[in-house]
């Protein structure tokens, strides 16, 4: 294992659980057969623990079947199967400005090509979504809103409960981007009803990157469409598309290593359980605002306030450049951190981060010390007393 | 390792060299970082490796630049981009009944969802499709011809030079469907171009299931549009889809374990070199073929000629159904087949083998022995006579 501090997580999730590494491994060397393409024993063991990591996802959800959990390749395949899936020409779609380009760049696709229209809202200079912009935007033709759970540059949590019930009122479709929040936040589909929810495999819920979830609520799959079709195991004498879930949306052989250690990942968060890696992850949060708070000259985007965001940091600072600052973080201190926009534009026009060249931003994960947390506010002080 | 045979590499490769269970292992332990995403040092280490992979493919293929070389998630990821992303309402494609559903469903849908006319030829009894059928087909409509390399039930090698000719002389693009042949048997772009070549990356070019391989010749992204859109780690500040390749087809995070993976299995091959593997499996084909013609009650479909297909051997025999013969296979002697229809249904209404549940495929990859092959003859032998 390297020394490096790794505060990248909202990226990916690193190191995994050793159980995720071995699962993989175990997998590759002794299993190595596809999943649900065969009835042999070994083939029975893969599609066991493939249907294992759906249950437990099911359950960390409160979904209301295995079934209802869609295995696709990363977050970014979530969201493309929801919104390619379900919008058709003449829609309208309220989505927002705190939105990732995984949201922002199928919306803009269907615009050009589909005849699709969309209202983003804005936000308060903390990332914070107001839910009646939300209610405000809707319109006869809307059948989606498609807003973050967390945003990937400011960490700020969404008034999830409030989206649900402006959906619900509306009737209008509603996916969560839960990218930064499934397996650190609690999420419980029966107490906030969502009818799309996309994350990948590999933050959160610390499975192996190549792995994505899409959960569709019961009646959801008849509006759904599929966008990839071929071979699924099953019904292999039909030439369309078969019907069932999970089947429908998961076409091709899966990614079954990184199931193996996606059910892995699954198995760690249920046993260490989720609101203790959320109050684990606040702790380090706290501690980090504390520090950086102290140092003169940083600047800090987002609520600044542990219970209203994630485990994520965003800062300027005068006179760096953010590639600049976060080269100097690994180079000399060994703190890997991710500098730039992060894939979200839209949220530095409302931070007004733009010109800076975004933001360096901190992020911790389930592993992330107290140590690395002192030793990176140490770093951060010495750069900026120095410069 | 256990000491079951396998013979199911059609499926997915297995085992695969050494190298790639440790590269996998490697890359979750020790670097962890997302691709493409990150300027620190493990970052630029990770990024180097998947340009290597996607360097080593386009050496095997004689592709034009590794930038030509795009990443997917799977063969039927690979397919279902370059079938969607071409088509336009209209459109006429020529395809075959020897494909895969991989490309059967994904026309299906078309035909069914946006207005494409679809022509299958059929094949011989060897499952043969004759370039003169497919020249016969195209019409002023025709976009696309759309058709398999080697079948994945009989095995049966297809004119790809012929292909290639009809293509060029009618001015229709070509997809090849190389599922079953990429690693396996030589494929040179400068001999033979194609526009548009689908793979898998877990099968004959030995990575793990997870990586998918679409080629894209110059000028054709002009025409292709992107199936999935997103972050890119590239031009973050634009909301579309970037038009550079292979960005434009790359949305969301890769695979990273995958890809390292893939990159120690292309390295394999480039050592061991694609003829030489092409000849082991020749020879074990020879072997297999000629034990199978003397076990009485025993029949072969395809071929049965070494020189005119790949290392797939599909058989029915009287009086078994197919999964009842593969389950004996399995739990009496370890021996790893497949039985059903591959997914592939319009292969066995040419064979006939449809009303029987298909047949029982057997096929060899590059670790597979002789003396793999002569248990398995054994085993038939022993299964037959004692029936």
């Amino acid at each position: 294992m390297s020394t490096r501090i790794y505060l990248d997580n909202a990226a990916t999730s690193y190191p995994k659980p050793e159980q995720v590494y071995t699962a993989v491994d175990r997998y590759q060397r002794e299993l190595g057969v596809a999943v649900g393409r065969g009835a042999t024993r070994t083939g029975n063991e893969v599609s066991r623990t493939v249907r294992s990591a759906r249950k437990r996802l099911a359950e960390l959800l409160g979904a209301e079947s295995p079934d209802r959990i869609i295995f696709t390749s990363n977050g970014t395949d979530s969201l493309n199967l929801a919104i390619h899936g379900l919008l058709q020409p003449g829609d309208h779609v309220v989505s927002s400005e705190m939105e990732h380009n995984s949201v922002l760049r199928p919306l803009a696709w269907l615009q050009e090509h589909r005849g699709i229209d969309v209202t983003f809202v804005s936000a308060d200079s903390s990332g914070q979504i107001d839910p009646s912009d939300v209610r405000d935007a809707i319109c006869p033709e809307t059948k989606l809103i498609a807003l973050t759970h967390a945003s990937n540059v400011t960490g700020t949590l969404q008034p999830l409960a409030d989206f649900c019930e402006i959906a619900r009122t509306a009737r209008v479709r509603l996916l969560i981007d839960a990218a930064q929040t499934a397996g650190v936040v609690p999420i419980d589909l029966r107490q906030t009803p969502i009818d799309l929810l996309a994350c990948p495999g590999h933050k959160g819920l610390l499975g192996p990157l190549g792995t994505g979830v899409l959960y569709v609520k019961p009646g959801v799959e008849e509006e759904l469409q599929s966008i990839r079709q071929g071979g699924t195991g099953s019904v292999s004498e039909l030439q369309s598309q078969p019907e069932t879930l999970p089947d429908k949306y998961e076409s091709g052989n899966h990614n079954a290593p990184g199931l193996f250690g996606l059910e892995a990942g699954l198995t760690y968060i249920q046993k260490r359980t989720i609101p203790s890696i959320r109050q684990h992850e606040q702790a380090l949060l706290e501690q980090l605002l504390d520090g950086f708070r102290a140092i003169d000259g940083l600047q800090i985007h987002g609520p600044n306030d542990p219970s209203r965001q994630i485990g994520i940091v965003s800062v300027t600072v005068d006179g760096f450049e953010p590639q600049i600052l976060s080269s100097i973080l690994d180079e000399s201190f060994q703190i890997q951190t991710r500098a730039g926009l992060h894939c979200a534009p839209g949220v530095h026009r409302q931070m007004g981060t733009s010109d800076f060249g975004g933001t360096v931003r901190f992020s911790v994960g389930p592993m992330t010390t107290e140590n690395d947390i002192e030793t990176t506010i140490l770093a951060m002080t010495e750069i900026l007393q120095s410069s």
